[in-house]
């Protein structure tokens, strides 16, 4: 008989954590047992997991003893304080909020990128990426390592479900008042988000960047384990439901032609290659993101205005290889050290 | 009395020519005759301008003699063929077609940015910018004066009314249907443009890049007189009505602190400045832009990732400021060389 362990996930009423339950069944992960965890208001209520129906559970009340793997998914003030008592408790917590990403004892990894970073964890926390670092690392990374990435100029077009279940019913909502002739009353975002674009993710720093653009600078250098690496973002909200897009314009430490940028691409597990220069011949949100795992590229063309520069159109669901699908990857890798 | 002046609109039925009547009309542009005209199949309809009710005339069967001015937004091939034989009547033509804006004898002039390039016009024709171009360049035009801008690495948000009136159908009719669980066939743009985003703009050159993302680097050498600028673009359509959107990095000669950009940016006319560093404290297009004439700059901040590195978020109405109304600016421009 194979082995199993106890799973727990933590917000698993809320658009990851939903998906994290997904990807796990569709993976087949081999759970035993499985607690599925909220805060108080969503105690009790139901959530079906394959043939099985689980009760969800009260966090603050919940004896983390005997977890094997904890994946959380719950805001970063939850992680901050339960992820640690999980792993206190013994199990290894994959976190996917942007509480301990920046600590020097907790490993932040993009599963095909630094999976052997996992396992050095001595606080019993894996950090799970920010979703948009995490789907350029896997485009970046082959092209890192063969050439070194100097600078990376990013634009983002970032999907509503980053924000959560009430930024998605926000956009619908909005868009349905408005072919109806009605008002669109901002709630979540500050401003319209249906037919508009925001440039606004997270909380403005005092140089002038908002948070989620200085998550593309710090965790892009910790991945790829490089300090040196220099990034530019602008953060935008455009009104998708499902799926980052990235403008990405890179300027490599050698030469790289669109061929050979081709060639690494292609061999980059986790990836797919979207490239004909001709209507359609493009990865989007919709024709192929959404509700996928792959990362998604194209576009690629060598940059006119410096001599060693790239072009590419990188895309992904933001909610599965952005979050839940990297995580449960995440729970692979811990598992198949014990294997 | 003051002069008058007989003025043809061609293309009076688009997008882009229903604005520019209206924009003659807020500018009470001294009109004494107005021609609106358009292809045989749209002769014969009315079009309301102010108390007067115009009847739109056969383009194919017009007679130009007389015209003072001629504004064209009826696409390249209907400029290629009628705006020589307007500009030999003895009109000037003012032509948002891309048709001249390459050409040596052809000013190509945003108002506020070059005037007096209008000035010279060996063949009766000045063109206007592409919106995207122009509003990129109401933005960047003092900063170039000032410190020089070395490359502009940029990506766009471009809404659908800048390809048209049969876009923006597409885009209520898509989002409609999928609001009520129905297909969003694609019929203008190729894939669906409801709730996604299309890196894709205008036809694919050789190089890699759009014929949309090549506008961006002749039209910002020739208007800023510079053909030194480096210009690297990714030109991208969102699901939004009216009003393009860029995120802006450039690289100055000099550098330029964010101070002293503010002061020159505020020093521009044509341009607001929306820039505190808090929720809603920027532009976005249905906020700012959309039915205005201002480009309207946000999200000022030094670059990070480069000595002489500044980043913006420049929004404007595509139709507005980035078509008709500097048409209309360059006929006043036109007519006060006579007043």
């Amino acid at each position: 008989m194979s082995k199993t362990y106890t799973v727990a996930v933590v917000g698993a009423t809320g658009a990851v954590g939903e998906t994290m339950l997904k990807v796990l069944a569709e993976r087949q992960f081999p759970i035993g047992k499985l607690h599925v965890l909220a805060s108080e208001r969503s105690a009790g209520s139901k959530i079906d997991f394959g043939a099985r129906q689980l009760v969800v559970e009260n966090l603050a009340t919940f004896d983390p003893t005997g977890v094997d793997i904890a994946l959380f998914s719950a805001g970063g003030a939850v992680s901050k304080e339960y992820a640690p008592k999980f792993a206190a408790a013994g199990a290894v917590v994959i976190d996917n909020s942007s509480s301990f990403r920046g600590d020097a004892d907790v490993p932040l990894v993009v599963s095909e990128v630094n999976p052997e970073a996992a396992k050095n964890r001595p606080r019993g926390i894996i950090a799970n990426p920010n979703c948009s670092t995490m789907q350029l690392m896997v485009a970046l990374a082959p092209i890192h390592r063969a050439v070194g990435i100097e600078r990376i100029n990013i634009a983002t077009y970032q999907s509503v479900s980053g924000t959560g279940v009430k930024a998605m019913e926000e956009l619908g909502r909005q868009t349905a008042a408005l072919l109806n002739f009605q008002d669109a009353k901002p709630e979540v975002y500050p401003v319209q988000i249906a037919f508009n674009v925001i440039p606004h993710g997270g909380d403005f720093l005092d140089n002038g960047y908002t948070t989620e653009e200085w998550k593309l600078v710090t965790e892009t250098r910790k991945i790829l384990g490089d300090d040196s690496i220099l990034v530019n973002a602008t953060v935008v909200r455009v009104p998708v439901f499902y799926g980052h897009s990235e403008a990405v314009h890179i300027e490599t430490r050698e030469k790289l032609s669109v061929d050979k940028a081709r060639e690494l691409l292609a061999a980059q597990p986790g990836l797919v290659l979207v490239d004909e220069r001709k209507a359609g011949g493009y990865p989007t949100p919709v024709t192929h993101a959404s509700g996928n795992d792959p990362v998604y590229v194209g576009r690629l063309r060598e940059d006119v205005s410096h001599p060693r520069g790239l072009d590419m159109w990188v895309v992904a669901d933001n909610i599965r290889k952005g979050a839940a699908t990297n995580a449960v990857q995440l729970a692979e890798l811990v598992i198949a050290e014990t294997a």
